[in-house]
């Protein structure tokens, strides 16, 4: 099928480069001696973390544990929930899944700690549990002194396994807390199997932090405008694009597309909510619910109704979370049809 | 089943603070004299239309041919679509719905014009079509000048009805317009049969609009923080709550919740993502794609880790897009789960 025959709004993935930002960041792990554990939240497809295991990731990270069964049911072993689990159903549901795949979980609190073991015990089944150490960005973690004791509990629980650390992000700011945790806990006989970082910037900054063993990243795999304005990627790294319709031109300077909040989402960057490839002057200087509202004064020619246009999105993860289905295509040709099999779960 | 059954992040509609709300605006409606057509943006759900309509309203909006298809398979047949349809495929399937249902669509440019034309030629059908009015938010819609030769392009075209105007939003700094495309127009003997006005303002504004005959509007059936900040309904009628748990407590004056981005949307009003009903003084003052990170600084009780609370949300209509369902409650019952059937629908 061609892209022609798709409707419009259609997220379209460029499979080249899609598989070049697999490779990339796989080679830039294995130079500096990382495992890779690709974050699928970008995508929430199982045929893409595939693709991202074949190519030396170690396995996968995702955030809830409905995600990670749609990812075990699709045989990926290894899944890493860099997320604080809380409450009874979903516990038992993780020790479900402990049960046969290699399942590793975050907690940054006693009573946290506790709903594992009770989950893990039930189930006759060990969990294994890296200890999150706060950062500078303030969301969830523990202090240093809480850690080495949440580790020391950990350890001593017979259903338990202390896997060791989890970060995020991982950068030059945390290693000081790194370090004294590694220091205190080695003497107290415990060591640190795991110091799990992330965010897309651990990967450029893993040399300020060389007590990484491994990183979680997921956006890299189809790059934003939000990597692009980071310096992390370049226009020619975004694999992802929205096909979009010019649907009015009610002025000269101004066009409407199809494409709004429901379908960009709401991000914006350097004052567009998304980076139009034909009209590179062109801004998207507003997003109704099903409008993306264009300044096209700056563009010397200017696009028709009935014309369509490429937008590179500002934030590709939560764009994906919008959709039903995406297409992978190569050049303009559509190659595979994926439902993003994990969008929109509860648990 | 109890609404401790379910898992968060869930999203919640009081059934009884909904049927309020419906019975209110159309009660309003009825007492304004003008017809009511609920765009259905807001639920996407065939069975929450059908109590619109069971209360009064005399039929929907709805932005796209593909959730019309999906109303009109639920038996609803009076849809009005007040978009620009462009491109052969999609006109072609509005032509189809067209067959059995009485479908409304608008246009503002004669390119549009001609492809509702040529659809219905092709299916030898009659399209009825609204001339959309440009107004002060400078999205869509066309001035008046070209609104009077739109109207008389679709007068005098075999296969499209001129049904009359579509403004968006309607208020008093459109009326002028109105009554000079309206007064033209009758100097050129084309009456206008429709002034279908929208947004939820319209209902508030619509003795400024003598010349409307209907209104569309969506929040109103959810509301949400959006609809208080405006003055147009207050918490109390506030329908829509998501359920969400306290997975961590970082610090005494933070706590984590399970509902980020993903889940609340990443709208903000008055400074946060949402109002916390357990917790008024808390403040939602960032999200992550999975974690709504709150400021309970202000609070007197604090909760704990595992409590749930409730958050009203900012925009309701972008909230319902994320999730697969949404559960009707009574108290603390749920009678129903209903798909949100018409989401992530790209025609």
């Amino acid at each position: 099928m061609h892209i022609d025959d798709l409707e419009t709004p259609s997220v379209l993935i460029d499979l080249h480069r899609m598989e070049a930002n697999i490779r990339r960041m796989q080679d830039r792990c294995n130079a500096l001696g990382l495992a890779f554990r690709p974050h699928i939240k970008t995508h929430k497809i199982p045929d893409i973390a595939k693709m991202q295991l074949e190519a030396g990731a170690i396995g996968i990270a995702c955030q809830k544990v409905s995600e990670a069964e749609v990812f075990a049911s699709a045989g990926i072993t290894d899944i890493q929930i860099p997320y604080n689990i809380v409450g009874a159903k979903k516990t038992a549901r993780l020790a479900d899944l402990a049960l046969y795949n290699r399942v590793s979980v975050s907690a940054d609190h006693p009573v946290t700690v506790s709903g594992l073991s009770d989950a893990a015990k039930a189930n006759d089944i060990t969990i294994r549990v890296l200890v999150d150490l706060a950062t500078e960005i303030q969301r969830t973690g523990a202090p240093v002194d809480d850690v080495i004791e949440l580790a020391k509990k950990i350890d001593e629980d017979e259903y338990l396994y202390f896997a060791g650390l989890m970060v995020y992000p991982s950068n030059a700011s945390i290693r000081p807390a790194v370090q004294e945790v590694i220091q205190r806990l080695h003497e107290a006989g415990i060591g640190v199997e795991t110091v799990s970082g992330g965010g897309y910037g651990a990967s450029y900054q893993a040399d300020q932090l060389p007590e990484l063993t491994e990183i979680r990243v997921g956006t890299y795999v189809f790059n934003d405008m939000n990597s692009v304005s980071k310096g992390w990627a370049t226009l020619d790294d975004c694999a992802m694009r929205i096909m979009a319709t010019v649907v009015s031109r009610p002025s000269p300077d101004r066009m409407i597309l199809d494409s709004g909040s429901k379908t960009l989402a709401a991000d914006r960057v350097n004052d567009t909510h998304g980076y139009i490839l034909e009209y590179p002057e062109a801004r998207i200087y507003q997003l109704s619910e099903e409008h993306a509202h264009v300044d096209i004064s700056q563009c010397g020619e200017r696009p028709v109704i009935g014309e369509r246009v490429s937008v590179i999105p500002v934030h590709t993860c939560v764009v994906t979370n919008l959709h039903n289905q995406i297409y992978g295509v190569r050049g303009e040709d559509i190659e595979v049809e994926w439902k993003v099999a994990a969008r929109g779960l509860v648990w």
